[in-house]
């Protein structure tokens, strides 16, 4: 062992509207040591995600909410540090959903081993892990884009959405991504291939998406909810399928959400609309990294990272997603391995 | 011919909110003769529905609007009075969706000959045609309830809504009805053997509903949107249901109408909300009246029908559906067959 004190990062309080760093607390604890069959890792990148905003609140929901005054958990890359187990060895690369620490004791089944000459390690962070595959079953099992349809992305620029977008392209639809400046909307035509982006910030946003959807939508993969959703939804063909994966424009509303009834425009297009989460897709993991690591390899997928160094600035990345500041997936560097090979 | 003259109903104008009768114009004109393989129908009863409301305005949707100065058509039962088709012979008994008249010319497609041996024709504007349908369709393809599952229905006294409840109670589902009178209530639970109902109109309605579901709700076919639909959101199960299949709540605001956006709450339980029209399934039409006629024959399917009288009560009769005066179809008599036998 090279320190016998680390920090973990646990939840202060619930954050009432947009969080700030006082929800978060830094807490220092022993590097703890693993018993039984356990494993000690050290946390080398940590992923921030949208969808914890939802665990911060003490409502019902399809994944527990966070226990205030314990640790954060989430997506983490670590390494072996210590083994008592025989399916993992020290310097072993590891992937799995635990706390935001610097060193954590696991269980067998908490971790998995990530081979780090097939891709970068932050791969499975993104690309090729719950985000790549939150892309791929909602587009694909929920939108089902057929050849020369119109698939329509809010967030396209975030993690989740330029991946759907590519995935689209792949298979033969015209996209049209959603983002929120013009380095993002050139970063999805210009890097992505997207057919179109359009910019929800600017004025004429209604009209300039109406012009780049010249077809109708077909599939509005929605990332965002609120006004952006309600300017896709009045171009609804019949038909239309929208999957929905997030709705990062309500998160942080204090008062009640609302907007416009979205019923009548539905059974006018005969529309489906269905809320999902990855979880839902467990059993068929292994066929989604299998197609998004093969077109990662031909080339056909591309990713952005937006890495923040240090796990003091875990919460900064955190609330960065709130304002849009990442392109692509948004990670922390933790810690340059000491036992591992990248 | 036994008159010569006859009544029309055309809309006069698009309405701006609650329809009122000065938007039906009464015009009076020449019976028409039929040429080439026509037929002239004279009209028994006809039937007035919530969708037409959208039919009065100008908008796209998945029907074309009503002309201004034109008759207004819907589901007609009529007897043929003369025939230039070898299909069709004086006195039989045929159903249409054609115009608001005493008198119709129509070709040969527009009609279809029933027998009122088999059931009365009434039944063929309610329970045997597009209402059944649409119950039919919506709640099994969309809503699938599964037995034991809890299916809950919104203007469940209504034609469509009543005959959901049955529906589902003949798939083994637990259902709760919504309504909005005692008298409704009591007919929903008593008659139709529905295992709860609830009255939206009173105080204690989402409390009321609440204690109705203690499973919470597995579908929701909803026929009214607004705040009844948004009481239900908050009872969802994971993997809920939701047919569309109206938003009679909405039909006639003024202004926008707006509620609490939904996408939160869908993402959360992984729910599907599928807006239809009966036209989708129009292929499939021959397996759900079979299903329908063998319900009704084995008494597992019964309807209500309130009738009015008089071709000149007809835009009384429509503009019924929404203050909720009806107890299942509403239909208009319009004249005793001269003809047919029924």
């Amino acid at each position: 062992m090279t320190q016998s004190k680390q920090q973990k990062i646990t939840l202060a309080n619930r954050p009432k509207g947009m969080p700030t760093k006082e929800d978060f607390k830094f807490v220092e604890s022993e590097v703890p040591t693993p018993n039984g069959q356990e494993i000690l890792v050290r946390t080398l990148y940590l992923s921030v995600d949208p969808y914890m905003r939802g665990r911060m609140q003490d409502t019902k929901s399809y994944i527990a909410p966070f226990e205030l005054n314990k640790p954060i958990t989430g997506g983490v890359v670590a390494e072996v540090v210590e083994s008592k187990s025989d399916s993992f060895k020290k310097g072993d690369v590891v992937v799995g959903n635990i706390d935001w620490a610097e060193y954590t004791v696991v269980t067998e089944k908490e971790i998995r081993v990530i081979d780090p000459k097939v891709a970068p390690v932050t791969t499975h962070l993104g690309i090729l892990g719950m985000t790549g595959l939150t892309a791929y079953f909602g587009l694909l099992d929920i939108g089902k884009p057929k050849e020369g349809e119109t698939v329509v992305v809010s967030g396209a620029a975030g993690a989740v959405g330029s991946a759907v977008g590519q995935i689209a392209k792949i298979k033969g639809a015209k996209v049209v991504g959603i983002a929120g400046s013009d380095e993002k909307l050139e970063y999805l035509t210009k890097e992505l291939g997207f057919d179109g982006a359009v910019n929800y910030k600017k004025d004429s946003f209604v009209d300039d998406l109406k012009k780049a959807v010249p077809d109708g939508v077909d599939v509005y993969f929605d990332n965002v909810g609120g006004d952006v959703t309600d300017a896709v939804f009045t171009l609804l063909n019949t038909n239309a399928r929208i999957p929905l994966c997030g709705a990062i424009s309500s998160y942080n509303a204090e008062g009640k959400d609302v907007g416009p009834r979205l019923q009548s425009a539905m059974i006018k297009t005969s529309a489906t609309m269905k809320g999902f989460t990855v979880g839902n897709y467990a059993s068929r993991f292994k066929e989604g990294a299998t197609d998004l690591g093969k077109w990662l390899q031909e080339g056909k997928l591309k990713y952005e990272e937006t890495i923040i160094e240090g796990f003091e600035n875990t919460p900064d990345a955190f609330l960065g997603l709130f304002k849009g500041t990442n392109l692509g997936k948004q990670l922390v560097k933790v810690a340059e391995p000491m036992f591992a090979q990248l």
